[in-house]
């Protein structure tokens, strides 16, 4: 990935510089790690983390391979002041290139260094290029091309102070100045209650200065660079954050937001505030399902289900292989599913809901917290100008590409769950007949979760061909800014990513056991095979099966085995690479410099999979969460692991990422958002057609003939007469059960064959339809509404932090007041010498000497 | 209504002075009308615009009452430079109040005049200390107590220039700078597309400079006042805008907003582009329309209804009075009903939904142009201080009186709509019941229009109540700003109006004619009443007229009586009261100076009343569309003449505002985001429940043996055994066909008597129930999908604005790092002299001179 360093300015525009662009391999800021054992002192250290006179601080660090490290070694000089020779050599090099005048022993060799040296040339020229835009910009640089690592040179940055204040000045950056104010919080009662909740928090506290509360705040103007305590950082960092053992705590934000810049600082403080909000939507989620599993002997169908006596003979599960069965041999399965299908299922829903809709105004309130403490409240997103200019007819076969080979993805995806339903139909039609009863009797079990275990892998492998077919799709329609590159990469990855993860959960919840006809009048795919149904008691379990599999098993093993294994494999790799052995290495390693051992550290590749990851996982807890409670119990335990995880990521493994400024977290609240929104229709459809609940509801209030659940189970059943089988289609045992059946039931709402129009869809049918729409609008609407209402009620900015921006803006006022109090006492006395001054005229007068307002803390 | 003029510091703090709370009685800027005939020269006025020195302008006028002209009469001067007097004065003052020291004539007399004294004197200190205020920010003011209005004092005001100056500065407004630049709209192909449009919209444009499309922007930074125009200003608003000769041209808002402020000018150009988008929905409404016209003699269901050979029977609609009648009769109504109940009215609310979020995306992209044109991008709207502290206990009184209050003039809508039903059940029993066969001939005519107009007169008087109730309630909460105040008034206005408005047209929509029970079960209400049925064609048509006449019949005589006739009759009342009669006035008018005669006109109250008027209106044109398609019509025309009407009322009528800035519409935006959500899904319930759609589609699909809509008619209609009749019931005229009557029909879809559950809800009216939430859902869902979609399509920021503000951008830049470059050199010198500066010690460094960036335009 291209990182910015900062706007160069060139022929009166403002040139945005991209370093990989520029020949430079990799650019990372020196990481200020006192971890490894090198104690720096900062007047005499040991070469590192400063410029070769010990005094100028290295900023900014640039690697980049060097073919021939022998013949480049010469050039490793200080030229700050060197820019006579540096242009002289380049036109040497030039004519070099275009003519090579050194004699070459042998031709062969000579021409394949000669391409290599052209190829390397060019690199140069760009890179010197560069970097005389660099010390333009009035950077001051130091090569290192005779480090230890042979064929990679380095490139030390040092920004003088000047230059970053002028920088800071341009973009406007706060700073705090002299003048510091009370920052009362609330009303008195507000302010005790808030004291209390802190001391009573005060363990959960990382032991970092930064995130005391402060009585006293700066008030802030110009800009700053917080220098004072950023040698401390790694270690605090290390030890109050990247530590498992510290995952009760809170994290220590303001320190993540000094070292590594207000992005990552907003990504962290996100995923805190996410884990934070799981803690009460896990606890209600464990309720639930207690409830269930508490209510679980009260539950008449499932007690009807299992009651010997209800001697129900169900048709045959599949054609000829299968007979016919005894409802009660469901009853297990309808036990566990009244786990996950009860009435509290329905608050849980609503109340996921509302949660999501509270997750994400607890975050813009957050977001506007950190943005005041942080200073951003000016602050506005650059847009970066225009790169490359292409017509629509340019980019037109760009985009038809990327819609062509998107739908192609999605379609190989629903081609694979098909292909993993089709495995189901089979193997389960397999293992009828076969005769080992040990297989029979376990058949479903076996079937759901090999099936949920097939799509986990497949899902884990797709999701890493998808991303690489994103970013080159993206990479094919040339976005015009970064901005657009990585919006536009994240909007494909989240398509192709989300249609992966949840069209095996949408097929289960919405469309199985629905395309399945009816007996004697069976739907068939690929020739013979009968569309699966679900067991009585609904889809429901196996939903909650295939999405309790593809949560756990898509985090143990991408957290796991991604997130740690792979990076310790390609820093292995990587070592392995620059041809040292282990002996050689651990030598070296003690002699090796700051930005050296840094090397070998990997890349940061940005937040992009981070957050994909998140925003997945929050989809599988608020899509289908009326289907699995215990979704956000598991989504806590990962992201409390995930936290420290990623946190000793960016501490350990990573160079130390360029610090970006952010105001937001960008694409990611509009999906979130989004997924809320899709959320809560989702949740409709599950609870009126996945589950029994509205079938239940309508039969207690319109067609039991006591008022209660009983004969439930009847009344969802429909007759038919086995005489009317497709021929062919009749079990081959017909006496399986020991006795002659005319008559076996079905789970379905159709007219018995005695009426007069049998098998046709029943009154009982368009009604209970009737009641399922109709909640499904209810659903909808009132939890909108309520959302809207939750949305309306709380407001966006905390009312402390607003009373403060309101303070600060008094004080400047009185400031400014100040000031001009006093230039007009001047000026009248100017008024009395001149006494008539019109208005028109007064543009005219010359500009009087005057300084800014509040520039006490300017760093002039 | 408190005016804000601008703030005054004192203490410290923030202070907001109002007006009226300093015992001044109104404010108002002076106007510049050169309408009245007084050709004033810039140089020697007649005293009117200018103070006493001729030279001074007046920039805002105060009027109070005086109490004793005569006594006063002699502090008529100028007092700038006496604060001294004026001290001594109130001292003096403040003791006579205490004791009366003149001796009086007559005791009781003595005691009057003295209570009226002191609470003269009380008002008096209040405007002195305010004045002192005033003088203390640096306005220079002027006394007029011996004006030819008696009772009346004017106090003037001038802000002089270095005054307005620095409260431009405070305000952070920003001003053209000298620096010019080229403004390149797009790409060559879209800017040639613009000018075309030009050249053919240019007789549409108002003859006015600013609204030339400019192709050099002045580069602005600070601030500016723009003067120079304004005494075009009337004139030119008042032709070019304010006049009905020019309803089809664009308004000139640039000059709007200069003479009357970016408040009012916003409100304009809301307006403005609210008219303009009406213009294609009121083109596909029409065609809508003469689609259902043209259509009208296709229609089967009216077809089978008109046909005499259907001899369809219909059971009676009223108790008793009422006999069997034949559907033929209902010919008309049907054939009516089709004209707004036709497949194109499902694609109208369809296309108007999409064009409802069209319109406020229209709004967003307008609104951010005239945020770069009028040069607001960075202004943030000011959040004003705590006036007055309570707590929640001392709130909640006030806030339970409004719930209750509001609950309860709720229920008084719902009452008298209530009311009207009663009306319109008993008056059309009592025609049916006589002998006038005209009268019977036409009952269903003559019911719906009176109901609908009385209906009409309450909402109008019931508006009027609500606003003064929810003013009333707004001040007893005691909202802590004057924004809190508008808001929450705007609030409770819209609220009380909404449910004022829209109650009649929800019964009609959703309610009339499906809480009727069927024939032998009838629902009654207040004992015998049988509740209303809907003609057999839906009630489509009846909510159409309700529609049509509170539309039209709200507009005209809102319009026309309250918003021309009311402030007439104010303004003779007002001449009344000072005490002359018309021939002493008319002497007096010639000899009057601007701000006396500007004294008679009425004062401005707001926007709020204009904005609610168009809120309603939009409702009515998104809410109900899907049965009244002409209603965009309707409101483009009363648009055109509104527009014109407040122009006129603006320049004309009213006292000039006190402009205000603003970035947006503020809460008024919220609203038309809120109600274009309902829309959506009160237009589903319009096309599913109200109309016939749904049960047509259902019949075609479903039931039709041949797949027309042949035999629908039939299909709707249910059997009625006559014999089920509950007692006296039946009908005292039971010959009335002449014929003997066994079977009779009613719309509904229930059971026949000769099933085994007689007069029991059909399978066909559950499946048609699902059919109908399906619809529901559906719709729901893809507009809204769509609306997203159309949301996320369009940028907030058109391109050619986003281009300019990031050329501003780099321009400002340039300049800066021009202005770095010369400093840097010096800086390069400073250098060479103390060759080393350490980060750390920069801080304290003494801050150099430096003169801000691009103060070249600044006005000192």
């Amino acid at each position: 990935m291209c990182v910015r360093v900062f706007p160069i300015r060139k022929n009166n525009s403002c040139h945005v510089i991209y370093l990989r662009a520029a020949g430079h391999q990799q650019v990372y800021r020196r990481p200020m790690k006192n971890l490894y054992g090198d104690d720096v002192s900062p007047l005499y250290p040991r070469l590192g983390p400063y410029l070769s006179d010990g005094r100028r601080r290295v900023d900014y660090v640039l690697a980049y391979h060097i073919q021939k490290p022998s013949s480049v070694r010469r050039r490793s000089s200080r030229f700050a002041d060197n820019s006579f020779i540096r242009r002289l050599r380049r036109s040497l090099s030039m004519r070099g290139s275009q003519a090579p005048l050194q004699p070459k022993e042998d031709p062969e060799i000579a021409a394949q260094e000669q391409r290599t040296d052209y190829h390397e040339d060019d690199k140069r020229f760009r890179r010197e290029e560069f970097e005389e835009n660099l010390l333009e910009t009035g950077l001051e640089l130091e090569k290192d091309e005779g480090s230890k690592i042979p064929g990679i040179g380095f490139l030390k940055i040092h920004a003088p102070w000047n230059i970053l204040c002028r920088e800071a000045e341009f973009m406007k950056l706060k700073m705090p100045t002299k003048k510091v104010y009370d920052v009362k919080q609330g009303s008195n009662l507000v302010e005790k209650i808030r004291l209390f909740i802190h001391k009573v928090t005060a363990p959960l506290h990382p032991k970092v200065d930064a995130n005391r509360p402060q009585s006293v705040k700066s008030l802030s103007h110009p800009f700053s660079r917080e220098k004072q305590h950023l040698t401390r950082c790694t270690r605090l960092l290390y030890e109050e954050w990247a530590s498992y053992s510290v995952f009760y705590k809170y994290q220590p934000i303001g320190l993540i937001r000094k070292y590594f810049g207000e992005k990552i600082g907003l990504y962290f403080a996100w995923l805190g505030v996410y884990t934070q909000m799981l803690i009460p939507a896990a606890i209600v989620g464990v309720i639930v399902f207690l409830y269930g599993c508490a209510t679980v002997d009260d539950n008449i169908p499932s007690m009807e289900i299992c009651d010997p006596r209800n001697n129900i003979t169900m048709c045959p599960l599949c054609d000829r292989a299968c007979s016919y069965w005894k409802l009660m041999t469901a009853c297990g399965t309808a036990r566990a599913s009244h786990l996950f299908d009860n009435p509290a299922t329905v608050f849980f829903s609503i109340f996921m809901a509302l949660w999501a809709v509270l997750f994400m105004e607890h975050w813009k309130r957050r977001q506007m917290r950190l943005n005041y403490i942080w200073d951003l409240t000016g602050f506005g997103e650059e847009e970066e100008g225009e790169k490359v200019k292409l017509t629509c007819t340019d980019r037109l076969p760009a985009y038809l590409t990327t819609v062509v080979t998107m739908c192609f993805m999605i379609a190989v995806t629903f081609a694979i769950v098909f292909g993993v339903i089709l495995y189901r139909i089979s193997i389960k039609a397999a293992l009828h007949i076969s005769n080992y009863p040990a297989a029979r009797s376990n058949i479903r079990a076996t079937v759901k979760t090999t099936a949920a275990i097939i799509n986990l892998i497949i899902i884990i492998i797709l999701d890493e061909i998808y991303a690489a077919i994103a970013r080159w799709l993206t990479t094919l329609e040339v976005p015009k800014t970064d901005k657009s590159f990585e919006e536009r990469l994240i909007f494909k990855t989240f398509i192709l990513k989300f249609v992966n993860a949840f069209t095996p959960i949408v097929y289960l919840a919405f469309f199985r056991g629905r395309l399945v006809g009816r007996p004697g009048n069976y739907l068939y795919v690929v020739g013979s095979y009968r569309m699966e149904e679900c067991a009585h008691a609904g889809c429901l379990m196996e939903l909650c099966i295939q999405l309790c599999i593809t949560m756990l098993g898509k985090q143990l093993i991408q957290n796991n085995l991604f997130e740690i294994g792979i990076p310790k494999l390609k820093k292995l790799l990587r070592r392995r690479k620059s041809e040292m052995d282990t002996k050689q290495e651990e030598e070296l390693n003690k002699t090796l410099q700051r930005h050296e051992k840094d090397h070998f550290l990997g890349p940061f590749v940005g937040l992009s999979p981070e957050y994909m990851e998140m925003i997945i996982q929050f989809g599988m807890v608020t899509l289908f969460v009326a289907s699995f409670p215990l979704a956000p119990l598991f989504a806590l335990l990962n992201n409390i692991i995930e936290i420290r995880l990623d946190a000793k990521k960016f501490v350990m493994e990573l160079r130390r990422p360029i610090a970006a400024k952010a105001k937001d977290i960008g694409i990611w609240y509009n999906l979130l958002r989004g997924l809320s929104k899709v959320a809560v229709i989702v949740n409709a459809f599950v609870i009126s057609f996945t589950s029994d609940f509205i079938p239940r509801l309508v039969y207690q209030y319109m067609y039991s003939p006591d008022g209660t659940m009983h004969g439930f189970i009847n009344h969802t059943l429909s007759y038919f007469n086995v005489s009317d089988f497709q021929p062919g289609t009749e079990p081959l045992q017909p006496m399986h059960l020991g006795y002659h059946v005319e008559i076996c039931r079905y789970k379905d709402y159709r007219e018995p064959p005695w009426s007069s129009t049998p098998y046709e869809l029943s009154k009982e049918f368009w009604a209970i339809l009737a009641a399922r729409l109709a909640f499904v609008i209810v659903f909808q609407n009132v939890v909108m509404l309520m959302s809207d209402f939750v949305d309306w009620l709380i407001p966006d900015i905390p009312k402390d932090i607003s009373l403060q921006i309101h303070k600060e803006k008094i004080l400047m006022v009185e400031l400014f007041m100040k000031e001009e109090q006093g230039k007009r006492l001047a000026a009248r006395d100017n008024h009395n010498q001149d006494n008539f001054t019109s208005p028109s005229s007064a543009d005219q007068s010359p500009p009087q000497p005057r300084s800014r307002p509040v520039s006490h803390a300017n760093c002039y």
